[in-house]
């Protein structure tokens, strides 16, 4: 079947929540939003183009930082209502620098962070 | 620091997406939503329990199924509006027994369902 971003499940915004996973050791890096413009650039380009609520405008991840998505894989849920994908992370997917944005834990019912910061010579 | 649930963003109804991954193979199982009481009622009971949109109830992951979520880990995004947890999975955690709600890839514009169903004998 071919697949048509306007069969996914939007919110009341057009919006679709979208993972982004590390394809080499399963990661999950972060969390952001898409919608059907942004799928189906995201598809067209390999480059993970999210939309920025707060800009109200395209987010290509890395156009600024430089710490670039590339597409390895795209998955739709059951519901057809959230996005996965898989991708070769270039650098940190944080804004923080590190290189998952969960970079924080609960643990005995206090917050730990448990991953630092990149340094700029990881990629 | 000590966690309070209070002090997550929530959306406009009170909820955050909360994404499950498998702890052994790191495979991302399913997205659903939490609210306060959940994410309070989870630390807790050690049972991952969600907040059901359609029936606006908890949703205790497995009580009718049986494919029940153990929490391993529960971790928490740069931006305090994404949860990530990390499960001991009991069987499938898609509602059409599969193991992960992401079985649908796009490939070369097609969606193609690449996993199967799980049978009796798998946990």
């Amino acid at each position: 079947m071919a697949f048509d971003p306007a069969s996914l499940k939007y919110d009341a915004n057009g919006l679709i929540p979208c993972i982004a996973q590390d394809h080499e050791n399963g990661d999950v890096l972060m969390m952001a939003w898409m919608n059907a413009a942004s799928v189906a650039q995201t598809l067209a380009t390999g480059r993970v183009t999210y939309w920025s609520r707060s800009r109200a405008a395209f987010w290509v991840k890395g156009d600024t930082s430089g710490h670039v998505q590339h597409l390895v894989e795209l998955r739709v849920d059951c519901d057809r209502d959230c996005l996965l994908v898989r991708v070769r992370q270039h650098g940190p997917a944080c804004h923080t620098n590190r290189r998952s944005c969960f970079y924080t834990v609960v643990r005995d019912g206090a917050e730990v962070i448990d991953m630092e910061p990149m340094t700029g010579a990881e990629s």
